[in-house]
């Protein structure tokens, strides 16, 4: 198929999949740049490949020519991509041993990264809390390079889940920048799920309270805070390299 | 003053600094939010503030009081701030024992989280080349959370200035995904550079020479690399924590 008219029906749906709501109905998602979009097809979750006219990319899926100032409207990016995808949604598998819960995370970037980062450090699946800002976001994709299909992701009511995960022994930690113990000299858990608060207000107090455990980054005491990614990071970072 | 009009002569200068060779040519950069004009009002380089017409905030400076929608013009942001300042540019200071040189980061989020983190890590001196993003470039601004006034920081030609930094001993260390050493296991020195390189291409051949030695991270084969913002601060992070 080959289209030309940015006022296609069919381009018309595709676009809509720039809004959470359709994503949401669908259950699909746009990706864009061949990097991206072979991960997903090794995942087998490409239903339509979205192509620039000229440009070869044989994959066995159904396949939609477009011009340029198609994809220029369906791109996120200043620079659009040639090779786009209309994508499953990831499917959710049962989590394990090292969880990392997002309570409500919102900035886009910061999401995405922590998820390139959790499977840089071993962790096997990622808990969103609801209001945690969408994992189908075209910025989240584009932060994750790729990684969101290496990893479960998976979307609770995090102080009900995190009650079961108590049951179940698994160690709670959170973060604090009193009080707590140096990530540094932290022990060693098969289990456990580390929780990271918001950008803003850091996890919530109910959440804190059900934390067996808070880590702390050393760092030099005029400062107040890293940012929400980087402090994430460091922490699996040192939980990882145990 | 109060300005009612944002076709006023004098606004439509203040908006100007949105564009680098404005901020260039005036030596000049506007900041939004309370915390950060604070910050640079402590540092004196406050030259005028700009705030809503009903907003107290008494600094001993030259204040213009100004229309919600002027000041959402001359916001960066979609949700505005009541509080703006127009700043002088900070000064360069000599440069000390610890640095972290910047070659061509072209990511303005990037570029100020690893500012808020060299902060956070000891780093007494950024060095940024001549390509690198505007260090002014609102968002850069606003991901330093207030650091960029707590920290050096000068732009320099990378190549000639690493290799006066040989000659006065400091250590350079530079970044490697294999042959380098485990950033865990390196050593401690009393002078060094990190040199950092930009999001595509990593530090260049040239500079790579240069260096004297090569940390890792140690991480999930899988995962191809991280965010640079995340890979400095770890490396930050380590060095600091020795």
């Amino acid at each position: 198929m080959f289209i030309t008219s940015s006022n296609n029906e069919h381009i018309k749906e595709i676009n809509k999949l720039k809004e959470k709501k359709y994503r949401d109905k669908t259950n699909t998602f746009l990706i864009e740049g061949k990097h991206i979009v072979l991960e997903a097809y090794k995942e087998g979750l490409v239903k339509e490949l979205i192509l620039e006219q000229d440009e070869l990319f044989p994959l066995n899926c159904p396949t939609t020519y477009v011009t340029k100032e198609i994809l220029k409207k369906l791109s996120s990016m200043e620079s659009y991509s040639k090779i786009m995808a209309v994508t499953e949604k990831i499917k959710e598998k049962p989590f394990g041993e090292k969880l990392l819960i997002l309570d409500d995370i919102q900035d886009p970037g910061n999401m995405g990264t922590i998820i390139r980062s959790a499977c840089a450090f071993g962790i096997d699946t990622i808990v969103l809390s609801p209001k945690t800002v969408d994992l189908y976001n075209p910025k989240v994709i584009r932060s994750t390079q790729g990684m969101l299909f290496h990893i479960n992701i998976i979307v609770r009511e995090i102080v009900p889940f995190i009650k079961e995960l108590k049951k179940d022994n698994y160690k709670i930690i959170g973060t604090k920048v009193t009080d707590g113990n140096d990530v540094r000299s932290s022990k060693i858990y098969s289990h456990y799920a580390l929780v990271i608060g918001n950008e803003g207000q850091g996890i919530s107090m109910e959440v804190k309270d059900l934390c067996s455990e808070y880590l702390y980054i050393r760092m030099n005491e005029q400062v107040e805070s890293l940012n929400v990614a980087v402090a994430t990071s460091i922490l699996l970072y040192e939980l990882y390299n145990k």
